[in-house]
């Protein structure tokens, strides 16, 4: 098949799938000039006030309104579709509309606690939208490849029959990169996803799609995956959240990559969201609750816990970690909540990084322990052009196929990583470490090169949370000079701040706090305390 | 070094271990022709009568013997290295002894006993013997490979330093294979160790000192490793008490391994026990009380319950895999424990083995994926013999090195059977299978070739525990005759029995129970269950 027969089609299934009648007409639609588009649902006049209101709302919040029958699960869907459509006609997020299937879900639901006076589960009309690669039962199924397109799941992914199960309503399905390894959205199936709040910045990746979804507000909650910062990046650059856990925990049967039996370094399923911390932990309890490992018996069976962190915690703040030092609103961002950490009285020390280089050598080798040949041999069936970024990703780890013996070599070298940083942290009286997602904001479309900060954790299986810090890039922050190099990455990357620091103002700074091995309910829980202690004093943190 | 320098010295460590004082003069030795030695503690004299109680006692009547004050730990490890010192002389299953260190230890927990009435932790005491390849600080950790033998451990393993600190008294290592992979125990370093029932017969491997030294109970407890059936055969073989745990809940850290960081298949460590069912138990529960999870991250963080299995559960029995039918005491051990379980009214229905050809397709290719080389390479550093069980081991999988890719092909084979197996038995409503151990009783030496009884539960990570039936090899098992053949290899292991069935004569019948994924404290309470059930009323099973 020709890439191009398959782009088109993969943008007919897309445009077929679009619901017309919510399409803002042309003349209504800002000017392609215009970067910040948050308000346009707002402004558009689509929405009603009372549709506007509901896609404000936390899952939480929307749930109990549909308990105390305030709210339908039908209205509910149709204001996350109606704010999803302009969010694609702006923010070309989706690759697939679910509508019809949500909304005859709602109204089952609807029905449901109409006859029954009940919710159906904790989950009940929340509509979630999901990354394409989670298997939709019917529908393609093609992992940003272009070869895939006419792939067809047979199969819901497990992590949907689970949710759907408790009530959730899946409405619209969002795009990601080739290859899945960018920090970035580009393809050549639907194109590339931009930034909500700057659309000439990334709305990130690879979970690009989410990210956009969640910064636009198209759905309360969403799916995304995470290798190396796919489910970070995006959260942080479109300021919202996002929720990588600890490998093992949420199954991932039914999701298409392209190189499964791969376990050396292990991709992860899990959420963001839009407007609230919490509703990453009502979505681990709900998914927990149904005890997975059941099922897909390679995870761990340890259940989802209630816990109640209180604030006699320490934090570890990683200013930087010795290869790229992060640009001035991040860093600004941390000083805040260090200042603010201190007022509440929790105790915050320095985090001395600890070989993230090493870190990185072991993750880049593992990504792509074949040198990438699994990859590249599903590019050639089409012979669809490589993204440069595609290039970049393939070319950090071994430019040959690594022995087995090579490959078990860094496995124990990974092991011997993971205990080591463990015990630090024990040692060092630690329980989470606050750092950056990214050394930046949001960075141009096309320009993510720099993993680590989010990338160590998986090398490490920590489990992160991403928080919007509340902050934004100012023009303050605009004088900031840079200091002494850390050589030629730090280089590389303060020159994207540098060359043009005005292109930032306005992008939300997102914040990473990382928990122990397993601890996903307690780094959960104190990103909690640590963005209500920063200052996140918007509705968002309250809903 | 050349191989036979290599094994004088094993040997002369080991010589020159041996607590000289204990050993029986050879006019007190039986004749090299008896085979059965099972008694010759009691008839050497050499043990006192309250020392040979001492040695038929379960850890935890030995602990709270020491608990009372009616034992003290120092006469407890004397009297199980005297019965240990005759054991090596008629067993050839030590590798090492470590007397000084433990009796020092033993010292030293009597005068903690004596200060402050309190045990030190719930093993307070107990000996326990050691498979070799679990590194002893200081001391030669050779995983049975003549060219390790000047490998000194650094360090104890974690699984020793966990158990030292419960109180646990380490006073003998034990013999294993070369290659590790064989299911009997024969080396170039100290030689081929013998099972006490018949001293023709093998005590099973790779854990077969660990067999032997339950069998003859040179110790209440010991440790052994299994990714095949190494802990199990021994201890069926030797009428002992084994467990398997599932995977990544002991601690490996410290064990020697010719393949680290392969981790398609895992060796999991795990208890022997010589009296009592219970002290399986003992030992788990007292290993993951110490949170190992927190050092050695890769484990998972799943505490030990306790569980009160009560009657109400169904057993399925596996009479056959469909490849090698059980030999005639093996089908009547089952047929009794049918019928016993049914009069105790607990369910009991067939079992269909599902797809074992299939698993030992898989499990027989992740063993070696790189077609054994580096266990060749060990080999040839020293040019030793390679014996035939290590040849017929390294020649089950693939006669290449797998490539990458094919090594992530059999990852995702190995989890869909893994997903399907348990989807079965929660279909079938079965939450035990009870089945055979081994085609046979105890096979003659170095005639040990077919695993599959046990590495079935090995590629399907679940647990399972070995007891003794109580059964032995009878006259009236003789008569049986060969039905229809299930193939070459039935024939194979059926003219092992055919061939002289009388040789068996007397060995014990070690039963197999497994249970789900995880469900390691349930498989150990069931398997308690079944074995008063099946009219196990000695000593062994209430102690």
């Amino acid at each position: 098949m020709s890439w191009v027969i398959a782009s088109e089609k993969a943008k007919a299934i897309l445009q077929h799938s679009v619901p017309k009648q919510w399409l803002l007409p042309p003349d209504k639609l800002p000017p392609a000039s215009q970067k910040n588009v948050i308000d346009i649902p707002k402004r558009s006049g689509l929405l009603t006030d009372r549709e506007l209101d509901i896609t404000e709302m936390s899952a939480s919040a929307l749930v109990a309104g549909m308990g105390a029958g305030q709210l339908s699960a039908e209205e509910v869907v149709v204001a996350f579709l109606k704010r999803a459509v302009i969010g694609h006609q702006l923010l070309n997020f989706a690759t697939e509309f679910i509508a019809d299937d949500a909304i005859s879900k709602a109204k089952e639901l609807d029905a449901y606690f109409k006859k029954t006076g009940k919710l159906i589960g904790p989950l009940h009309g929340v509509p979630i939208s999901i990354k394409e690669h989670i298997g939709v039962k019917g529908h393609t199924l093609n992992a940003g490849y272009t070869t895939w397109v006419d792939h067809i799941a047979s199969e819901d992914a497990l992590i949907l029959q689970i949710l759907s199960k408790a009530g959730a309503v899946f409405h619209v399905r969002t795009n990601q990169p080739q290859s899945l390894m960018h920090l970035c959205c580009t393809n050549n199936l639907t194109g590339t996803t931009v930034n909500p709040h700057n659309r000439t910045l990334s709305p990130g990746g690879s979970s690009g799609g989410e990210g956009a979804s969640m910064g636009f507000k198209c759905a309360p909650l969403g799916i995304g995956t995470d290798i190396g910062g796919s489910i970070r990046a995006p959260a942080a650059f479109c300021g919202a959240y996002g929720f990588r856990p600890t490998a093992k925990r949420n199954p991932t049967t039914g999701l298409k990559s392209p190189a499964p039996g791969q376990e050396a370094i292990l991709g992860v399923v899990g959420p963001l969201a839009a407007n609230s911390l919490s509703d990453l932990e009502l979505f681990q309890r709900t998914l927990l609750a149904a005890e997975p490992w059941e099922i897909e018996t390679s995870l761990v069976p340890v259940p989802w816990k209630k816990v109640d962190i209180g604030r006699k915690f320490t934090v570890g703040i990683l200013w930087e970690d010795g290869i790229v030092r992060p640009h001035p609103p991040i860093t600004r961002a941390l000083k805040h909540a260090k200042t603010q950490l201190q007022k509440a009285g929790i105790k915050v020390v320095d985090w001395e990084p600890y070989k993230h280089s090493h870190g990185w050598d072991i993750i880049s080798k593992l990504y792509f322990p074949d040198a990438a040949q699994s990859q590249k041999a599903l590019l050639s069936q089409t012979t669809e052009p490589t993204h440069p970024l595609t290039t970049w990703a393939f070319t950090r780890g071994s430019p040959s196929p690594l022995s087995i013996h090579e490959t078990w070599a860094l496995n124990t070298v990974r092991d011997i990583y993971r205990d080591e940083h463990a015990a630090l942290m024990k040692q060092r009286g630690v329980d989470f470490i606050l750092c950056p997602s990214y050394p930046g904001v949001a960075p141009g479309i096309g320009e993510a090169q720099y993993w680590l900060y989010t990338a160590i954790w998986n090398i490490l299986d920590l489990p992160a949370v991403i928080f919007p810090s509340g902050m934004v890039v100012e023009e303050r922050d605009l004088e900031e000079k840079m200091g002494e190099s850390r050589g030629d990455v730090d280089d590389r990357e303060w020159r994207k701040w540098e060359g043009d620091p005005r292109r930032y103002l306005g992008a939300p700074v997102g914040l990473q706090v990382v928990g122990g091995h397993f601890r996903d309910e307690e780094v959960i829980a104190a990103a909690g305390v640590i963005e209500v202690v920063c200052g996140e004093n918007s509705r968002r943190a309250v809903l």
